[in-house]
């Protein structure tokens, strides 16, 4: 069997990455999502083992101690981070595993794990992704300017990206990551094995 | 607008490549293919200007000369090539292009259209390849065994290639390559401008 792809999910916060993400999941059996480790407080809706597993800090620590995170970061005050195992079982079993994580976390996987796919996403416009930020609500003004500028910020990082999707609408940009799983299975450099299969019928010659 | 891609198709022989061209042009209203000129005879069916453009050796060399080709190659005695002007004023309306040619052709595109994308079209299996290359019908067998060789001496050109697309069913081959399209439209390489218009939104900041 085929190792799973893995997936990167960035883009500023308000794009849309959670919604594609879910999307994306339900769509495509052979994909699922990982969760994330987190040291900040559960949002309003938010469930333990479901959005996020919910850690102190200082057990979150230690697992960084431990080396059990793929990636992890510090954003606003608080830790992420994705569970080594977690990813790489769902990945030898064959399932592409889709990581929604931030700039900083992309750049460690992609020190770690040479054939990661990243992927960035982008709102249309940066009008678009204030009214979007705006829309949430769930933010005091001064929070949602920072995370406006910290949006603008991260356009610089898209140069370490393998594909930048626009999401004018979800179920175009789910389209797209569809499309981008199904080219990467196509590549070369991930078919070695059945290449050498078929080079090694010589039953004619 | 945006540059069209380039896209080249080859395999070998009995491969299928004619059908899903064919197939993947008629579906694509974006992609065109690009119709060669070869110093060959017309087989059986094949008509001027449709399948080929058919010219005599000495207009061919000409051509060559000109540098007028885009990539040129001689299989089995013969010349095969394609023009430089016609794929490239596809490409400036935006149109994608595709082209149909053997490893030596891919091998010239790859060195003179960097941003070209290869895919190689194979057989499920080699055995299967014999069976569509006796299938045809229109070779002495000498010739069918020839082009069963060649084929197997063309799988060690897969590494220069970027996408490897196994045939089992048309329909499965052609919805493969309209997601590597899709997809590589996708590449950040490929989204620079849209990028860079993006980043001067600075509207709030």
């Amino acid at each position: 069997m085929d190792k799973g792809l893995l997936l990167v999910l960035s883009g500023p916060s308000g794009t849309g990455k959670g919604t594609v993400c879910e999307e994306l999941c339900q769509q495509q059996n052979s994909l699922c999502n990982s969760i994330s480790v987190t040291s900040r407080f559960p949002r309003k809706g938010e469930k333990d083992g479901v959005h996020y597993h919910f850690l102190p800090e200082a057990q979150f620590e230690k697992l960084i101690e431990e080396g059990a995170l793929l990636e992890w970061a510090r954003v606003y005050g608080n830790y992420y981070g994705t569970p080594l195992k977690q990813v790489e079982e769902k990945r030898a079993q064959g399932l592409d595993v889709i990581l929604e994580i931030d700039t900083q976390g992309a750049k460690q996987i992609r020190e770690r794990v040479k054939e990661a796919i990243l992927i960035f996403l982008l709102p249309p416009s940066l009008k678009e992704l204030w009214n979007r930020i705006k829309g949430r609500g769930t933010e005091k003004p001064e929070v949602m300017k920072e995370r406006f500028l910290a949006a603008h910020g991260e356009l610089k990082e898209i140069s370490n990206y393998n594909y930048v999707v626009f999401n004018n609408n979800v179920s175009e940009a789910v389209d797209k990551i569809k499309a981008i799983i199904t080219a990467e299975k196509c590549r070369v450099a991930r078919n070695k094995e059945k290449l050498a299969k078929l080079s090694e019928e010589r039953w004619l010659i």
